[in-house]
């Protein structure tokens, strides 16, 4: 191709999202972990600041009410929400990503008909996905069968309970059908659990449109929450009567100050809340979401894709054949937001591009990861990154 | 009694922990609702200040390792230790109350022996506790029986598998017997969870040396660590490696980074981790629990006692006789570190303190809550606490 760097100062020129990199407190490094640990947003510090010197310093127990403190779990759900295309009052946040997948699964399994007594996951989700899961099974009586995701739809079947997967593969990238596996599972009287981690942010997710019933994902990744920001849970809002928390905490009470020794469920998805919520990182959190503030997720998208196609193209250019292998569908409709190319001593060779400036990750055995985060990577930073590691590798 | 305000002056002259109070941002109010909220330790603002913007915003990633994030539960755990009476590696931070309640619960349930299907609980623990006894009791098949803290070494018996009790209890301020509770439990065979959210940071608690079996606890009340601050979950050694959580999230694994499908739990407290731990919270506490270098527990003890005794007096001779009644018991023994007076219309006596500047709070449905934090509470704020309250209801 023509200089991959020309391109790149072209590419850039014409990207709409280009103020929003602004935003962000980057450097000279090209940061292509976003996918693992969001830049950080440069007004957060600020408000993070408020919070602790005024709201906590000042206000002290009254900013549980006056500071909004009580309902920020379901507010900053409904700020994550048009990001996941669902309607208000679906989403909380709280929490690790972990303890929601254990709310979602088993939830499911008690909303699943009777006879139901099978899990099915994702056999190449995060592994926490399917130890959760499998902790789920054991504590409901349930079997889990782990298989590829693309088996999902043919082996589900009137034994299924539900399934859980992950809507983009944390290590190779690809990205699943969600509409298919959920029509799928729905068709076969099952549940659909997906696991966002890697989509929400990235791509359109339209849980809604698609009648997805439960989710959760993290928010540390795409959404530039900051490290290990509190997860979230997504429970559709026809189920969410029938939701049945595996952990119902004072938070999820209908009159959590009534302090009634008998549990009774709260309405609506306040019912997957569980304990205190942790306030200096929901309120970074809650910060960190401003710089949506007139994004839309399709354009997130279709930069997502130019950058990924054209990391791929200086690759080519600049990496000598057959020293790297991409394991990244490059057909757009099966591709989430990160490049994936396994590589002889992938370790080594990530160790020294993040020595040399370019920040990706390595993935046990063989994987070099890049993720692309539309709000802040540039084409000039996938034209260096591909660059580099033509040098390291060449 | 001779002038309560001179008396005061006296008291506060002589107290060993006067310096520590200058370590807090306070202002004129008297803030006696630190045990529901800590006030605000003047240097945390500065270090997470620093965790924000530099080991996130510039770091990034490298954080995980290089500013020790990853490693922050089990480290953090080690400074709460010695606040609990546990020898280090023992307690690991991370959660909410809740979900560590969760964890032990169901970790006691099954480490017990064969035969044992029943979970005693204190029945006037704060809520959570209940409801989440229940769901454990729900999810392993025993059944859950709520009883009076005093008569739980009564009822142990050979099908119980654990009793859930209470340090202090949330309203009355009542110190339950640690000591007494758990040898009888040991000795009907059975385990003893502690919750400790109410008296660590408060008294001495000497887990080790009273032989609890686990234990949980907040850091947001005594230990000052900031709202919604992660919890924490302490397992006694021995019994560590037959801890099964059932929140076995990929931080629990033995080898986290090595992706591997199948789980395989850590060795010792680590397996008591879940998902990825909330940095900018954890790392708040972390700094807040600085405020105990060079400050013993029974110092602590020692003050919390005499400010609650110098209440005590104060009300007696500021408030109306008849007007209000003491529910939290008057002997040292049986006492933790709150006065709860019962009142006609407490709600609406608390709600006048607190715009006269004396904040506690008010638990439904007749108690005001007075919550003495011997770190910054001074002798002239219980005075003045005490006067108030009989302008107030006088």
């Amino acid at each position: 191709m023509s200089d991959p760097a020309e391109r790149a100062a072209a590419l850039d020129e014409k990207d709409e999202l280009r103020p929003v990199r602004e935003k962000f407190v980057l450097d000279d490094t090209v940061y292509l972990d976003g996918n693992s640990l969001g830049a950080l947003p440069g007004h957060v510090p600020a408000r993070v600041a408020d919070v602790i010197t005024r709201e906590w310093g000042e206000l002290r127990i009254r900013s549980w009410e006056e500071s909004g403190w009580w309902t920020a779990p379901e507010r900053v759900g409904d700020r994550i929400a048009p990001l996941l295309g669902a309607a208000p009052g679906q989403v909380v946040a709280g929490d690790s990503t972990s303890v929601n997948v254990f709310k979602a699964v088993v939830g499911a399994v008690r909303m699943a008909g009777a006879g139901r007594d099978e899990i099915l996951a994702d056999e190449a989700s995060f592994p926490t996905d399917g130890y959760i899961a499998e902790s789920a099974a054991r504590m409901t009586g349930c079997t889990l069968r782990a298989l590829p995701a693309a088996r999902i739809p043919v082996e589900a079947g009137p034994r299924t309970a539900l399934a859980l997967v992950n809507h983009v593969d944390y290590r190779t990238g690809r990205l699943n059908d969600l509409p298919a596996v959920t029509a799928a599972l729905h068709d076969a009287g099952a549940l659909a659990v997906w696991d966002l981690c890697h989509s929400a942010g990235a791509l359109p997710v339209r849980l809604d449109a698609h009648g997805v019933d439960l989710a959760v994902g993290c928010t540390y990744k795409y959404l530039n929450g900051g490290p290990g920001a509190p997860a979230y849970l997504y429970v559709r809002e026809e189920l969410q009567a029938r939701f049945d928390s595996p952990l119902p905490g004072w938070n999820s009470h209908a009159v959590p100050f009534g302090m009634d020794p008998a549990y009774a469920p709260a309405d609506g998805i306040i019912r997957g809340r569980v304990g205190t919520p942790d306030i200096l990182s929901m309120l970074a959190l809650e910060a960190a979401l401003d710089v949506w503030d007139g994004v839309s997720v399709e354009a997130v998208r279709a930069k997502s894709l130019a950058l990924g196609d054209f990391f791929l193209e200086c690759v080519d250019a600049y990496v000598p054949e057959g020293r790297v292998r991409c394991v990244t569908p490059r057909e757009h409709p099966q591709r989430g937001s990160q490049i994936a190319l396994a590589c002889a001593d992938a370790g080594t060779v990530m160790t020294e591009l993040i020595r040399r400036g370019v920040v990706g990750d390595f993935r046990h055995p063989d994987v070099l990861r890049f993720g692309f985060t539309p709000l802040y990577t540039s084409f000039a930073d996938v034209a260096r990154a591909a660059r580099v590691l033509g040098e390291v590798v060449g």
